[in-house]
């Protein structure tokens, strides 16, 4: 298997090892990283092994805590540039969207997010209930389209109404701010933590 | 199967649902928290289903963030009472736990927490290391010995040097307060975000 300069290139970084013994424990290892800092590791070449799969490095984490601490938010906003990552409306837009997470409780970010299983669930949900109603069973489908529109709206971040201004969704805003600075802007991740609620 | 009076509580506290209607449904779904919510809805008896297994609710989550977004941590703290929840003592405790989590990067909260798989992981890199070079196979159960302590001494919250005072350990900290508070108090879980760093 042929080892790529990046990889070569990200080993080194995490281990501090020479260019040669990276791209040999890579050989060794076929290419898998792990093993390739293990590798190092038995030779006594590398120290310690970081967390690997670093990828981009520009943006903000914001941290937001509500309610005395009953509920914390932390969203990781990333973007291209260190400039635009001390951009005011940058950081404005990581922060506004952990006020959103903490008042409206998304579960995903994006609605391709949303695991097949949950769909499926809620679709079954408003197709029994339609039926317990005594709906006719040809209206169903229409039914189901709609509960499950209304179950992404509500659950979905990116879809969700902005709670400053319900005129937008929060990919209106969004969308303007990319507009605004003209760079690709990525909300990578999210957490919503309550007091004394089963972990995820 | 007996379903108890705390599910029904549980269930009921969730959906709001009537006390029979939530006998019913947990009795239909086999004692199934997520599968009584199901049946409730269904029934149109229930409009949402909130999260599971909500047990202790008091204590606090703190939050910290280090090198102006670079850096988020958030760690639960849990207690038994609101009296405790606010002493500035458990506060501070909280806080402290997040400042060391920042600094020291702990994997893990208890040693208990460590997989297996870790262990033998970094067990097998001694091993092999000290074989690389020419330890006698007689001492090399001692070197794996001394590596994993010195593996959970880093990784493991709870045995971690204290970063303000290192003659003492988290552990230690811990205890202190838990005694003067006599009350318990559980570190309930933690997230360190780097930014740009791979997702868990």
């Amino acid at each position: 298997m042929a080892i790529t300069i990046d990889q070569i290139k990200q080993l080194r970084e995490a281990t501090g090892a020479g260019i040669l013994d990276c791209r040999k424990a890579l050989e060794q290892a076929g290419g898998d990283y792990e093993k390739a800092v293990d590798f190092l590791r038995e030779k006594g070449l590398a120290q310690s092994a970081k967390r690997s799969d670093r990828t981009a490095s520009e943006g903000v984490i914001d941290v937001y805590s509500h309610g005395k601490g009953r509920v914390a938010v932390v969203v990781e906003l990333n973007c291209e540039s260190d400039f635009v990552a001390r951009e005011e409306s940058f950081r404005n837009l990581a922060h506004e969207l952990s006020l959103q997470i903490a008042a409206s409780q998304p579960r995903w970010i994006r609605e391709e997010d949303i695991p097949a299983e949950e769909l499926e669930r809620e679709g079954n949900i408003a197709a029994n209930r339609a039926r317990e109603e005594g709906k006719p069973e040809t209206i169903i489908p229409k039914i189901v389209e709609g509960a499950l529109k209304k179950f992404k709206d509500e659950t979905v971040l990116m879809r969700q109404k902005y709670v400053r201004d319900e005129s937008m969704t929060v990919q209106d805003l969004y969308n303007g701010v990319v507009v605004a600075l003209k760079e690709n802007i990525i909300i990578r991740r999210f957490i919503r933590w309550e007091l004394g609620e089963a972990s995820n």
